[in-house]
């Protein structure tokens, strides 16, 4: 009685290309949708989409006093979601920041965000990840390449390529201080990695990723098809990319931090089965298996203090 | 019978800006310079100066091939002079290639190299140092920010700011693989470094550099006086800089290698004392102290393998 494993990865010592089964955009671009027809063509053909800009400043004030706030040592906050940086035990990132923070699950219930994820996803969504992530200046460490999905499929147990992850910048990216990098075009082909994920491989992966991620030769063919893309802007612009964009982030030594705010959206349809690698799902926090809502439906409403 | 020391480092647990006591450019413009009168103005005020596509193509390919046979197993080098990566292994840096290489000492003799030294640092000129770099893609370590000439200075005994170094390009620069970056102006004080130097600092210091590096304080407000710049931009392409620009380079993660050969042009004027830090000097290799001799002047002529 075994299920359809669409996606096998960590399976074999070969890397390998698999079709993707899924569409990128599950919706129809009418002139309603919330993206434009020129943004919707570019999602569905990179992978990715970024939206300068998108939050006012204002809203950004509003934000990073909290993201201040919930690392500061005082905050009263659920232990295990909070990690650290190795080496300098700087805070690196916070995990189930919607489920801590009323200003945080605003924002990801936003229209300018959960409606877009509503019409990439073609249903009502829900999140399967949030966090704030951290990134020091001077000491601030690399994210090496990686597909979201095929952690969450092995790992978690999601069944379909149909999420997507929205980062939030909460400070300002520039070529220099570790922005993320995106491979345009890589979301449509599946590249399997090989060898076996360690039992509760999170604890380290959440750090620094060592399995999981793709073999020299596949990345290097994506980057030589689809090239490198690190979108650079100021505060309160929006990254959103399919859960199969390959992705990661050099190191940054700048004085500069690099912060931002991160959502995974789910399909309420694609909600988790038993994991397709180890048997023991990962916890929680990092993957909501438990008590699946659909996000809530917010009205439009500014995200600053004063509003 | 202590010497004066201008440039004190490393002897203290609080860094201090102090006054650079030596010009930048030791030349007055003319128009015979080998630089314009922007590039001299250039380079005074902000302690580096990109030349793009300096070298031709197929000077390019000829330095290219000459670099990966120097790289391959079967090359005569030296032992001593080779530096791998950790971890992987991989050649990170090779250095004397003057000594090793008939075509890079062509190179740096060359006189839209060679020149331009010798109108910057008003004299003849030697190299202190050379060496080819070689930062692998997918798992290229960062440099962390340091001034040259604090090193030289405090482990070599380099006695004034009259040297600069020139990085040429052998790889297209962008701002994805890890580019050199460097803080204008940073040049035009001395930042001193905490702590002390311990036994035989290169052996580590060349591959990981945690001894002679600023202060974060005092790193971040000169990036807030200069800002950032990482000079992008093909191979074939030369930065020079000031012996006192404070500079660094993130992680290279992309399929990219980056690959340079880098020149230390020193005056004849300045050449190496005893070490202003620990009593043993480093091995000449690193830095030249035996048999000073000007630096050849080569005639204009193409570095092509067919010419």
């Amino acid at each position: 009685m075994s299920r359809t494993d669409l996606y096998p990865s960590r399976q074999s010592t070969e890397a390998k290309f698999l079709e993707r089964h899924d569409p990128v955009i599950h919706s129809t671009w009418s002139k309603d949708a919330p993206l434009t027809r020129e943004q919707h063509d570019s999602y569905d053909a990179n992978g990715f989409l970024f939206l300068e800009g998108l939050l006012s400043e204002d809203e950004v004030a509003s934000l990073e006093a909290e993201s201040s706030r919930l690392r500061s040592p005082g905050a009263a906050l659920d232990k295990e979601t909070v990690f650290t940086e190795l080496g300098s035990g700087d805070v690196r990132s916070i995990f189930r920041i919607h489920a801590q923070s009323e200003l945080f699950l605003r924002l990801a219930a936003d229209p300018r965000l959960a409606d877009v994820a509503r019409y990439i996803l073609g249903e009502e969504v829900y999140l399967h990840q949030s966090r704030l992530n951290y990134k020091p200046g001077f000491r601030g460490k690399e994210f090496y390449w990686h597909s979201d999905f095929e952690t969450w499929h092995v790992e978690d147990g999601m069944p379909r390529m149909r999420a997507l992850s929205m980062s939030v910048l909460l400070t300002d990216n520039s070529p220099h201080n570790g922005p993320l990098m995106l491979v345009p075009g890589s979301h449509k082909r599946y590249l399997t990695c090989i060898g076996e994920t360690p039992e509760d491989h999170y604890k380290d992966s959440l750090r620094k990723q060592e399995v999981g991620v793709p073999d020299e030769e596949g990345l290097a063919r994506l980057v030589e098809e689809g090239g490198l893309v690190a979108p650079t802007g100021r505060a309160g612009s929006v990254v959103i990319f399919d859960c199969n964009t390959m992705h990661g982030s050099a190191s940054n030594i700048t004085p500069m931090p690099r912060s931002n705010a991160f959502f995974v959206f789910n399909a309420m349809s694609n909600r988790l089965e038993a994991p397709f690698g180890p048997a023991k799902p990962r916890p929680d926090f990092v993957a909501t298996r438990e008590k699946i809502e659909p996000l809530r439906r917010a009205p439009a409403r500014s995200l600053a203090a004063a509003a």
